[in-house]
């Protein structure tokens, strides 16, 4: 298993405990890529935790510029399983996140590849590398089945 | 003085504690619609909060949020001193804040009437009424004071 498979996996692992606890299953992890070390593991909780802003990217963002006392982590990845909403893109974007990976593509509301597409905006003021479709399959997939049994 | 003004005057108290500290100076506060009480008060705590996600809207629905016990805002209004940003501009629609009344106009930062217009794009869910300019000289010329100041 390569790095950006390894670090996905520990992502969905994120979305495991989201789906568990009844909350869209989207997970996320910051890497530090001076020593590959996980930082913050954090998952969807804007239901439950009563949070509209709590999705899986804000909380781990939150969470490493706590760990490392920072407000920006220009020397940090994150992995997330799927693609970023505009709020979520907007928050790499202000944390100066180094390179973006996320897991499946959202059509309806992604705002990386679609949509607002933020990191192409003319206000945005850091674009990170991004690679998209990383365990893609499997990260659309607990999604599918969470939708489904809602249902 | 009309209630519209007295609640963005209320918001502006809250940049005028963000300048003291040293954050760009951005305040909010979220008011009840039902009864007109402010829930929820907050400025930008990015820099020495370390948090990246910490504009003052952000913020402000956190805590309301919080304090509702609810994930979702929906018979709240938000009062910023500053067109939301992008990350804001979202958080807002996730919120499903009803009505949205903001300060001085961001050209280039702004996402609401600038740049990603984030409530024009199809992956929007819920749009607020949204009223700028309020208190528009007031709540721009602390923004020049603070960046004048950092020159």
């Amino acid at each position: 298993m390569n790095n950006d498979n390894y670090y996905m996996e520990e992502a969905y692992k994120e979305a495991l405990l989201a789906f568990d606890k009844g909350e869209v299953p989207v997970g996320a992890v910051i890497v530090d890529c001076l020593n590959g070390e996980i930082i913050a593991r954090a998952h969807n909780s804007s239901q439950f935790g009563f949070d509209a802003t709590a999705h899986a990217e804000v909380n781990a963002i939150r969470s490493a510029c706590k760990k490392l006392e920072q407000s920006r982590l220009e020397n940090c990845d994150l992995y997330v399983t799927l693609e970023p909403c505009p709020m979520c893109a907007s928050a790499i974007a202000l944390a100066r996140i180094r390179r973006l990976y996320f897991g499946a593509y959202d059509v309806k509301g992604g705002g990386v590849e679609h949509n607002a597409r933020i990191f192409e905006q003319a206000s945005c003021n850091h674009k990170p590398e991004i690679y998209g479709g990383i365990c893609e399959n499997k990260c659309g997939q607990i999604l599918k089945t969470f939708f489904s049994n809602c249902r």
